[in-house]
């Protein structure tokens, strides 16, 4: 099980460690032994939104040999929507099963045509922006269309990780997942 | 306004991200233009205890000029509470007068001798371990001891950062700031 963790220059950091956080407890706390994971970019270094350097470890390399990637949200997927670098390398993660943004990741999913006719959401402010590219549902923090599970606001990247540690772990994973991670909410 | 924010080798990256969210969306969405950060460490580059690298801008300085200091937590912290190096660091934020944790940095906080007479809270499972420093706050996601204010377990950063909000630009700062983040809770 091989995570694809996507960080971009521009992104919000909570997006990204919101999810993070949960599904690498998968390995740490030996409910799933077989994850691992790589933090994915197209520099070698990358700044998010308020000037917190990044390093990823895997750099402008094909996405397809994953078993499941993750785009987290940010100001900067505005115009990275638009963009044939970023849209080009996204499109190598076509094969991947199992495909999730948080809040306006979602943009870069429907912009890299992996939510055609599919339900999504993203951040409350941004619905109307993901309109072109799928049905939006509003007012729910994590939807699930089998293929593609997408999130609300930053601070739902927490929510979406544990909604995946208990699709790939079961229920009794995400409770001691959730309890380590002192988050009693859902 | 000038905030040090703390990052060690191993440290948890959920503990640092949910307080550094909040409290630098003081300045991005404009309730305190005077507020500032660096991101301060021993290390020109630290590895969190998943694999993230991540780039400090202020290493191994003086944080005696600072106006808050913030330490989060990880299991590193059990050692480095007995390291003299970092110890001999983070003394140097004696003058600094607002100091905050999350989760077992209060070991840190503690270990510095910035606990003393107070009270104070840590990771629920980490209780026991921060008896020596201080009288130990049980059951609250939130300690605050005026000139100190400390939280419990990872994902309770984000409830201090908006706690610190709150204190620094009052309750409707605050309620702004957790709606961006999409984060309903409290």
């Amino acid at each position: 099980m091989q995570a694809a963790l996507i960080i971009f220059e521009g992104m919000t950091s909570l997006d990204f460690i919101g999810f993070y956080d949960p599904v690498t407890r998968l390995k740490t706390m030996g409910f799933r032994p077989d994850f691992q994971w790589r933090f994915c970019a197209l520099q070698p270094r990358i700044s998010d939104d308020r000037g917190l350097g990044l390093i990823p470890d895997y750099v402008a390399a094909p996405l397809d040999g994953f078993d499941l990637l993750f785009i987290p949200g940010g100001f900067a997927t505005r115009s990275l929507q638009h963009n044939q670098e970023m849209l080009a390398w996204l499109k190598t993660a076509a094969p991947v099963p199992l495909k999730t943004s948080v809040c306006t990741g979602a943009l870069l999913l429907g912009a890299a045509g992996f939510l055609a006719g599919k339900r999504a959401t993203t951040h409350p402010k941004a619905l109307q922006e993901l309109v072109p590219y799928c049905r939006v549902v509003p007012g729910v923090r994590v939807v699930d269309d089998g293929k593609v599970i997408t999130a609300g606001g930053v601070a739902a990247s927490l929510d979406l990780g544990l909604y995946v540690v208990e699709r790939l772990a079961g229920p009794e994973a995400r409770a001691k997942i959730a309890a380590q991670m002192d988050y009693p909410y859902r």
